[in-house]
């Protein structure tokens, strides 16, 4: 059986949304599985020495303008947060909780929690809010909040933070196909043609 | 008639590299002219409090093999340069130095200068070094490395750079296409079907 592809995002990261809306599509045309792999981005910026896009001076303008221009051109809905970068620590928390319940259902939960944090402007930095939008696919609402504050939950998090940044993980999203590092929702091309023709 | 893509480069950066190989095949599609424009990138990165890509841990490791493996794609000559990032003053004033004499020699001297460090992999941080390049175009050394010193030209390539900076550019390579901005070698394709359909 192939490997799956890892994607790794950051749920405040607004390009790991617009790669989340292709990276299945993409995976399963060459009979591939995604596995999404949602990271507090924050570490690794502190090894790289770099700040949010959201915080930095002139930069930050066109990354506005750029999003927005790139969500329309894929025909995705976008609408910007009241908070940029939002603290993801509850909705990525909740993904990975779930992740070792029925990654079927996590898998949803981070579309769904993409979709209104990005999709429909929603901030998610409260595990209320995170709560609410998981509510939705019915998950219950205690139980996730209760597990947003559990160590082990927290210590999942953590670990696979640690393991991305082994693999040279530094920015959102990042996806590693057979060992071969894509960075950018901008690179997601390339990336579908190394799958389809195993590198050049 | 239709106004010129402004084409911001860094000699420096091998995306800009990249890019110049594409800008003028793509603009001239579309009947428009490319206008190059060496600038010198330090300035926009010290307040964008950002580092030359080669300095950044962990990223800087993506970002070797990435630009071999999008040379590779694009099947363009790519060697890496000893020292990287070089000091481009040399070769950015030794264009603008042209710019305002011959117009279509100083285009050729840039694709000269960049296909040497970026294609050959030969620094060109002194201006002997430009000039060994410029000679292969009949341009006479002597006078290239006295008008790299000219006050009249070093003020030049400074006002060229300021006035970037005015217009928002943060790196390389940045194109404006009737306003509109494009950051880096990943957009020309968005940047091209801007010009095709006047925007989205």
């Amino acid at each position: 059986m192939p490997q799956p592809i890892l994607f790794y995002f950051e749920f405040a990261s607004p390009y790991g949304y617009l790669a989340s809306i292709q990276i299945d599509d993409i995976a399963s045309r060459y009979g591939r599985e995604a596995m999404w792999k949602p990271i507090m981005l924050g570490a690794a910026l502190k090894r790289t020495g770099s700040q949010p896009l959201a915080h930095v001076p002139i930069k930050k303008d066109y990354f506005l303008h750029d999003i927005q221009r790139c969500a329309r051109l894929l025909d995705v809905p976008l609408r910007l947060p009241p908070v940029m970068p939002m603290n993801s620590l509850a909705a990525s928390r909740a993904f990975w909780w779930l992740q070792d319940r029925n990654p079927c259902l996590a898998k949803r939960l981070a579309r769904a929690l993409y979709r209104a944090h990005w999709g429909e402007g929603r901030d998610l930095s409260a595990p209320e809010q995170v709560a609410e939008v998981a509510a939705t696919l019915g998950i219950d609402s205690e139980e996730l909040i209760a597990a947003v504050q559990d160590p082990a939950v927290k210590a999942r998090l953590r670990e696979e933070t640690e393991a991305s940044l082994e693999l040279g993980v530094f920015g959102s999203p990042f996806v590693i196909v057979d060992g071969e590092p894509f960075w950018g929702a901008d690179r997601l091309e390339q990336m579908e043609r190394w799958l389809a023709t195993g590198g050049w």
